[in-house]
């Protein structure tokens, strides 16, 4: 890709991470965390996917080993996201679920990216995709003491892998790689949006003994 | 080991991988989780123990990696199971629990041995075999928000010690690797099966404070 | 460092293992664990941490992989330690806070230090001193089915934090690495003994909604 994509990737990426780690904070604060709590639960949310995304595909480092800005994002939105959590006027309420939707969307491209640049079967890439996207917040929910969201409510997951699955067969196909880019990330954000839009879900499955 | 005996194994370790799926399956089923919530479970434990003997034994590849079938048994598994479990007529009760005896005796053998080859020690490859055998259900356990099981009931994760330790030592004396292997699944499965029929469990640790 | 100096900081790290396995060992026992429960748990409080660590940071091994004491440690605090937790006549109550303190100094230090083995920045040495002193404790805690303890309760990471970033510092303004390790160990040990002493606590950040 051409520096500038590179450049707006780079920093969608920066701002997908602090979203995400909002969303810990928003947790911690429901569990009266202390300072330190709030900064476990907001890193984890923000990079829990991609590390283990990373050990599993054994890339050479773990993304925020060697580019410690992703750290600082992490700090200062813990620190500022208290302040911001607890003023009385508010954004309004869609911006927070478009922000991650567009964090979800950005970190299942990486996510499937990263893997395919490893040499891993399409797949495996798709299953990275989503990894990156919902593993964070499964562990922050874990931490939480709550059976993570991802797995009983709303579409969410999903959408990650309808995104890894339209990037990864439009390279397949020979499109270029940064319109695969842009069809992965619109179908992740869109089918996301649509869900919390009409409360879509997938059928739970239901064993009563 | 010749081809004969490798395509057994492997085989066998696939029929183990879609038994531990099915686990994940029922624990989905009465927590009422989504579709894609019952994948993630049977996942988790199907392949959630090896992928950590990977990560820790520093294997070129974890395994799920570099075969896609593996993924495709859990796919399917969480696909059928979801209808195979909600069936009137059912199997004879008994033929879970084999199945999942078998499975743990395939698994604990298959990660000793992958530590051994890459030099570990005895004890770490039991250790290996332990993890392989049982992580997995921990952290399905986990995700549902139980205390494992394994750490509380059954005799479970000693059949993977004893068989690892048979494996192992049997190989140590100069046992050809099939019938080490023989012993070692044997020992794991016997014990098992032992401890589900006569209700065997270690003695519990309690301090009333 | 010199040969007598690097043999007491090994010996002083097999005592903080042998404590914080001891502190698992505690929780099993309130869980009405078996036998094998109580080793997952004294063995995950143990090396939880230092695993994450070496896994993260791209360790050629895992350290309890190569040098097999540690789990022996493990065994055996998991084995005596449930006599002597049950044993009537008590140690004064300050001994186990005090050990663990000291565990936890050493645990940060040699954590903080392995990851600038490593190559890795001040600020990611710092987040691996900081996961080998407390990851372990929130594995042993969330398979407890606790929120961590660490995450809310009385300063505890910040002792990490503290020690981290001074022994970082200190070695980057040309301190001796013995010296360095002093300082680093001393201002862990000291505001966790502190935090003991008057009960600090960070303030919690609550949202009530």
């Amino acid at each position: 890709m051409q520096p500038l994509v590179e450049s707006v990737f780079y920093w969608s990426d920066l701002f997908g991470t602090a979203v995400f780690a909002f969303s810990g904070v928003l947790v911690a604060g429901r569990l009266r965390m202390d300072g330190f709590g709030v900064i476990v639960l907001a890193a984890v949310t923000a990079i829990g996917g991609g590390t283990i995304r990373d050990l599993i595909i054994g890339a050479e480092q773990v993304f925020w080993t060697a580019d410690t800005l992703y750290l600082w994002v992490i700090l200062v939105t813990a620190l500022l996201g208290q302040y911001i959590a607890q003023l009385p006027r508010r954004l309004p309420w869609y911006i927070l679920p478009l922000a991650d939707a567009f964090g979800l969307a950005i970190f299942t491209i990486i996510g499937t990216d990263k893997a395919l640049s490893y040499g891993t079967s399409g797949m495996v890439a798709v299953v990275m995709g989503v990894i990156t996207g919902v593993a964070g917040g499964m562990i922050r929910d874990v931490l939480a003491r709550e059976v993570p969201m991802v797995l009983q409510r709303e579409i969410y997951a999903t959408a990650c892998i309808l995104g890894g699955v339209l990037y990864t067969c439009s390279l397949a196909i020979g499109i270029t790689p940064l319109l695969a880019t842009m069809l992965g990330m619109l179908g992740t954000f869109i089918l996301r949006v649509a869900a919390i839009r009409w409360h879509l879900s997938l059928p739970a499955f239901s064993l009563n003994r």
